[in-house]
């Protein structure tokens, strides 16, 4: 009985081609987890289970051969501008690690509205309360330092403490807003509150620095920003919470608690190292890819439609609004289904299907001429 | 500066090669974990970041192109024999999410005196007291029910009620002995204690159904013992427990909190998919595996080595004492390094460096020659 039900799924299974590649793909989702060759090459050479495991010493971040005790220990610091760093299993994993190894069961943190839904998770996950620094609404969605002021002081109002920690999103992933973390930095450490920044859009992408921020706590994705095979992300702590967070077993002395020994054991911590070379380079050309997202914005708004967010904007993500389109899909055939097959037929993947009035889309990584072709596939739909 | 420490690094991390490609490896870490072809060709296809996500309805295990969501929803509980499970980022993980969701700090918790590190770092993570029913001691290292029997009454007796969950470990990592998981599972009940069944050794190497065994949840790991690239784990979980342990956000409603929405959101969950067929099929002639085990440990034990644990044994796992080779490495040029340097030599690894007298081996899926080329050599280290 068992094989039968079991049995008649199995073929499905072996050769599962990917209906996306060869498509421009502009789901930010996507855009900054693109393999380079290297890391390509290095899933073929370390695709194995527990491969990086045959020479460990005991713990993933101490392996000398591959070298990952060199990036995580003298690499990842410097990059990320802490005192220690870790590989884990990606942002949201280190954002729960932060939360549960600083804050006891009731504590209270604070989040800016626009924080990405793993945020709330980890926080719910380590049974905090979460006050939520709300954003300004349309069409800016700006987070400011005084909602972080007016959020603490709240909660030393209801409960008679600051929050045990806070949270900002660097961008955020909706509209890729990037708020003055310094200044909210600056605002959190007056009621002594540590910051985490979450880099998961950022970090791989453009130049993020903690110290220069400001934050106490720093996490990044592979699988979003760091081209890797996910998943797996970076945490970076300051030397001052790193015991506590990096707090080792006392039964078993180099196990870290809240890594549970180990995170990233497997190719996928290859692919970042693999990967990294490029990844940091990109980085010292972000300057190009804001050039980038500007002219798709301006052309896309020469089309009818209206970016949200930061004006003139600074990150690939973008969030637009495009009643042109919306409108159109009132008599589609399709409905608003239409926006999604027209694009599809023009080998564009990426905005959401059914997706018509708002939507986002990122332009990271994406030649002038990939961008051009988006921009006259929507002319043509919008003009047809 | 920054940049002149980063740079000095990044030549190396780029084209990384895995020195025991090519070697016969013996180390049980690795030998469940070798990818199939078709695995090899799903990292390929699926290797890009967040390459499964293209057609995402809210959350990993729903996701219906690639079949994700017929794996998880309807292979893995029969395979498993629970009613719900789920994709997890490794089976420490699978553990932490059963252990935090179902306990609150203090609560306590029985697990056997050989459980794997992270049954007692996931335990702490969760913030629990935990106590150990000890094995039997040399040479059999054995696990009896009558041992989760006293250790429940201990706890009854010094905390008025009974632990809230135990763990058995099916095989443990260092004697690859298999309790009897059925009558701890009986004790466990009679108790009212939800009994935990780490099947990291075993899922996907042998059959396994945890309905049969009574066990309330079980886990396992993709990357030791599924032919998956890691990190990636399977969790189980009765009908009875599957709200508690999957509950969902109030803030966001369909992800799961303990899950913190999704976990292996990347290549290597296709992993899964494409070694799936092969993975099943080879559960299904674990008799050949145990005679290979069985005929190994006999031509060791002809050289003079002593098998310990489970006699006759039941899985590829297997712990041998070899003072033969201890009293040579007294005198051996290289020392206690000896054993590894000579095997080495001869292209066979997984022996830990510096062991002599005590090490573990594991015969999985190593065909019959290659485990001759593994006894010839030791027959020649030891009579050279």
């Amino acid at each position: 009985m068992i094989n039968v039900t079991i049995e008649q799924h199995l073929q499905k299974f072996e050769c599962i081609e990917r209906s996306t590649n060869g498509t421009i793909n502009i789901d930010p989702l996507q855009r900054g987890g693109i393999l380079t060759d290297e890391a390509r090459a290095a899933l073929m050479e370390w695709g194995d289970g527990y491969s990086v495991c045959d020479f460990c010493p005991g713990v993933l971040d101490k392996i000398k051969t591959p070298p990952i005790y060199d990036f995580v220990h003298k690499v990842l610091p410097e990059f990320l501008g802490v005192d220690q760093a870790r590989v884990t299993n990606g942002a949201r994993e280190s954002k729960f690690a932060i939360m549960h190894s600083m804050a006891q069961e009731g504590d209270w943190i604070v989040l800016d509205q626009s924080a990405h839904y793993t945020s709330y998770v980890a926080a719910q996950r380590a049974r905090l309360n979460v006050k939520a620094v709300p954003h300004s609404g349309s069409p800016d969605y700006r987070i400011t330092p005084q909602g972080y002021a007016d959020a603490i002081q709240e909660i030393i109002k209801e409960t008679g403490k600051p929050p045990v920690l806070a949270l900002v999103t660097y961008p955020d992933g909706n509209y890729g807003n990037l708020p003055d973390a310094k200044q909210i930095a600056a605002v959190c450490h007056e009621h002594e509150v540590p910051l985490i920044l979450n880099g998961a859009y950022s970090i791989g992408r453009m130049p993020v620095n903690a110290k220069d921020l400001g934050a106490d706590f720093i996490v990044g994705s592979g699988h979003k920003s760091m081209a890797c095979s996910g998943p797996i992300g970076v945490l970076g702590v300051s030397e001052q919470y790193s015991s506590k967070v990096f707090e080792k077993s006392p039964s078993h002395k180099v196990k870290e608690i809240e890594l549970l020994g180990c995170t990233a054991r497997g190719a996928t911590i290859m692919t970042m190292l693999a990967s990294f070379p490029k990844v940091f380079e990109r980085t010292q050309h972000w300057d190009r890819e804001v050039d980038s997202a500007r002219w798709f914005s301006s052309q896309l708004e020469s089309l009818g439609l209206i970016q949200m967010g930061d004006r003139p904007h600074n990150h690939d993500l973008m969030f637009f609004e495009a009643p042109v389109l919306y409108e159109m899909s009132q008599t589609a055939k399709d409905g608003r289904y239409f926006l999604y097959k027209e694009l599809k037929a023009r080998k564009i993947h990426g905005i959401k299907a059914g997706l018509t009035k708002f939507f986002k889309l990122s332009t990271f990584g994406l030649p002038r001429e990939d961008l051009t072709v988006v921009v006259d596939a929507l002319d043509e739909i919008i003009h047809s």
